[in-house]
């Protein structure tokens, strides 16, 4: 099969790798669909994080082509979302609702275990990891915010809940990439009554509102924690979400949460140098987030992608075949896309 | 009137300060039973935090003397706890129940403001900030616990209700001075079902089992951790509480919590070196805390004191009049006492 390898910082190519087969009782074949690139692949795509050589990607959906024996409530042919990372579903972590942090799981499109911008991946796990989605023939944009399930929609979700928001709770949204965005349709999703997005390109402004953001801030830093506290009554936001990662973007979610509040922390940290724990202790701010356990999170928003109610699938705004991996990652890389798709094999 | 004042790192003397009288309409004139000295008190005695020249001490019970004309819900003669800070109650940060950020409000024994440790006090905002206890003649054991509710009970609590701790559940403290002391308290008072308390000392160790601790553990840094990992099937315990504020007491406290998990985060934060965001994130262990609100809390202890449920002011284990205050700091400072009680009046 072919699929996207890494082989160090800016140097990502399609190559021909063996076709993935079943090698434990736990394992399925899926037949890759629609994959993506992700937010936290530039950041070794920069090299600015370690990162295995070989396979990468960690989102997709697709089709089930084999199962193991011990396989249980999938079959093949089955149209399945994967959450971008596998997990055994008994472990005290996953009964905890943690299927992120898995005593026996681990992350596709790394340290060799298949990415999902590849034709096909053997999933570990496959029975507690992959969710079937029910129907036939679903429609392009439906295949879309499917594929948008597999992480950033579920990131998102994991923001606005990290964060604590609630209904008629006003949020503020560090971060207009695509998790920023989902954190938005999260928020309205919950209930929110106000929901202030920091964000200075025009195109995610648009997206924003149409996600239900009330407010677009383009203030940042020291003027965006003026701005938040002049409309919040000096007082802060319910729940502040971070999306980004960067000191600065943590900086000024911690300054805009009002005293008691949980900042949702979602962006892979990078180049934090101001004191969060005397933020934590003198201000009164929590922190909480971390990777989104998609795996469980998947039931509950699935019925919301398939009925229309929420629509991630609007992230991507580039799209491209395998071939294109390279120039997928650039046009994120440059900020010309907010998040890019893969269109790799049939529905 | 005679209270200690700071006039520099260990340097600690008693002074003579004009008598407190009424200033604004809410306030109140507080005469001071009992006084004692918190482990933030030490960070500024030892020069490790700055703390402006003047009054001292935040934790006092006292007899009101005089009231301002809009003062309600206290009279003259009433026996009074003090919260270590005073708030107005109705601010939006009061009102969420995050007193110690009230934005009209303070700390007693800083920036001017009369300190607890010192004969007499002017409360200000004194209505929403002072409460009374029921009842006339309580016992020396009772007097002494209800000085723990000023300060030190809270913030044991708020560790407990921080870091979400919950009947049966499995609690870690980490610190075994007086607010970890009191965080065992109210560790089992929530109904904890496992409370591994890390200590060294013997005397500690015994309070913390009378405190309601099931385990003792003599290890630190890795080994604790390591320890706490073979106590939970490798998954580390539901509720950690960090009472200490050093960066290995605060690494410890979040490699022990599990996924998911949010570490209290109690002790007021110094030399915090290790890479906080990163556990934040790719462990999910979250973190919350801060100061706590203690005028909040204050009414849901203080029965449990009055009838003798809960026994905070037993980590008093140094008593002296005020004339005694700098041998009340040293005895602290030195780990001879867990935490000095200052008699300063009559009750």
């Amino acid at each position: 099969m072919r699929a996207a390898v890494f082989n160090g910082p800016h140097a990502i190519e399609i190559a021909e790798r063996p076709d993935p087969r079943i090698q434990a009782p736990t394992d399925a074949i899926v037949r890759v669909t629609l994959g993506c690139v992700c937010g936290s692949d530039l950041w070794y795509y920069r090299g600015d994080s370690p990162h295995a050589q070989g396979p990468i990607g960690h989102e997709f959906i697709g089709v089930v082509e084999d199962i193991g024996k011990e396989v249980h409530g999938i079959a093949r042919g089955d149209l399945v979302v994967a959450p971008f990372t596998y997990c055994d579903g008994t472990c005290p972590n996953c009964l905890a609702g943690v299927t992120s942090q898995c005593v026996s799981g681990g992350s596709f499109g790394n340290r060799g275990i298949d990415g999902g911008q590849g034709e096909a991946v053997r999933v570990p796990l496959a029975g507690s990891t992959l969710v079937p989605v029910p129907g036939r023939g679903h429609s392009e944009e439906i295949l879309r915010s499917l594929t948008a399930l597999s992480d950033v929609m579920c990131t998102g979700h994991h923001a606005a809940v990290s964060g604590g928001v609630k209904p008629g709770g006003v949020v503020a949204v560090v971060g207009d990439g695509a998790v920023g965005l989902c954190a938005t349709i999260a928020s309205r999703r919950l209930g929110a009554g106000r929901i202030i997005v920091l964000s200075r390109n025009k195109k995610r402004q648009e997206l924003a509102r149409a996600f239900g953001a009330t407010d677009i801030l383009e203030a940042r830093g020291e003027a965006a924690v003026q701005a938040v506290k002049d409309m919040t009554k000096g007082i802060g936001v319910d729940s502040s979400l971070e999306c980004v990662g960067t000191g600065e973007s943590l900086k000024t979610a911690m300054n805009i949460a009002r005293p008691g509040s949980v900042v949702a922390a979602i962006g892979a940290p990078h180049g934090i140098d101001f004191p969060v724990m005397e933020t934590v202790v003198y201000r009164n701010i929590g922190l909480r987030g971390g990777v989104a356990p998609a795996r469980a999170y998947i039931p509950e928003l699935l019925p919301d992608v398939l009925e229309g109610r929420i629509k991630p699938g609007m992230v991507f705004d580039f799209e491209t075949k395998l071939d294109g991996i390279v120039e997928a990652y650039r046009a994120m890389d440059e900020r010309r896309a907010i998040k890019s798709l893969l269109r790799i094999g049939a529905a």
